[in-house]
């Protein structure tokens, strides 16, 4: 079975010296890809720069990706060719549009009209006290994945900061409806530390929790090879 | 002889899963610590979590810090108690204070009314199709090292982005004289490549060109040597 894992979080530039980042280790995606290793998978693993990585192996193959853009074209050919997607980055939300200081916005006469322009400089000046970055959405890659390759297993992850159980799972489903998402793995910030990884895999009736990244994984592997094979 | 440098690129959080960062790896830094070392000196090296870093020696003290107000409470006892600080870290301009929806900002009866805004959210919504991100100006650490410690010797760092050289220099000799600079190692980022690094270390009258990290190092340790001891 060829399973595609992401990991890590991608970076959206503001200029060519600085961008909007989403933390993200890469230690889940790594015990993932080692485990589904483990297991005898063909594993292709789309990750980021800073992202930790799995050591070096004939079955592993690592792709490095950036920002959306380039994560949605390396990933399109990629999903036609695996039959598991386990999304685990951390993808940036926005992306920027167009930064200034607070005069401009101000003066302007709609704030709308500053969304039609661009930075030309390459470094954004840095005199105003105030500045402000418009940015806009950028595509969700996750709700592509079933049009690429309605076939594929999708393993989506959802992860909130600091909310109720129910609003998790509920955000979780959610997610799962849109995205034709076979399972979520919802997890919260706050209980994640450096030895505890408290996690929930998600379907539409069924949570099979987790305390631990390794726990995590073995959770998903069951869950592919039922499915799977 | 104690040096103090910095490496490295500042990260300014948006919210608990999402920062601004300053990208910098480090290098030039770690080269620099490395010469320093060679030569006997002692060193402080206040770096950043994904810079490179020179490998532990006996005579080297690394401090990790993330945003403008870890590194202004690091530097300023370490200011007071080295003779140099070489200050090669990209130090973020601007921090978030308040991120929305385009909608609130278009409903605002005046936009400064939002920079007295705060996000009560751990991680910000991303239902709207914009969203605007209102930043200030960090502190100049730069401005305040000879204030913290009038004997320092001070090389500063000033990166721009595809500039006429003549406004390369104005800008440097502007720093030099508004931090009261012993130097400034003046670069622009389209002439650094993997093997080649152009930079002209600046007092106010001559400028002293280097081509590789390891000339900016020798040519930095040459001018401390020629004021300090």
């Amino acid at each position: 079975m060829k399973i595609l894992i992401t990991s890590g979080g991608t970076s959206e530039a503001i200029d060519q010296v600085r961008s909007i980042t989403n933390h993200a280790s890469g230690h889940l995606g790594k015990i993932i890809a080692e485990a589904c290793l483990a297991k005898g998978y063909e594993v292709t693993l789309v990750t980021t720069k800073n992202a930790v990585k799995p050591a070096s192996h004939a079955r592993l193959n690592l792709v490095e990706i950036s920002n959306v853009a380039s994560l949605q074209a390396s990933l399109e050919p990629l999903v036609k060719n695996h039959q598991v997607l386990i999304h685990s980055m951390a993808v940036s939300d926005y992306t920027p549009v167009y930064m200034t200081g607070l005069e401009e916005v101000k003066q302007a006469e709609a704030i709308e009209d500053l969304l039609q322009k661009t930075n030309s400089e390459n470094k954004i000046s840095s005199k105003d006290d105030f500045q402000v970055l418009f940015l806009k959405k950028t595509p969700k890659v996750i709700s592509q994945v079933k049009e690429w390759n309605p076939n594929i297993q999708l393993i989506g992850f959802k992860l909130l900061v600091g909310v109720p159980k129910e609003e998790l799972f509920a955000v979780a489903r959610d997610s799962i409806r849109r995205n034709q998402a076979d399972y979520i793995l919802a997890n919260d910030l706050t209980e994640i530390t450096a030895d505890q990884h408290k996690a929930y895999l998600l379907d539409l009736k069924e949570e099979y929790p987790a305390s631990t990244k390794q726990e995590i994984a073995q959770l998903i592997l069951e869950k592919i090879a039922e499915k799977g094979e």
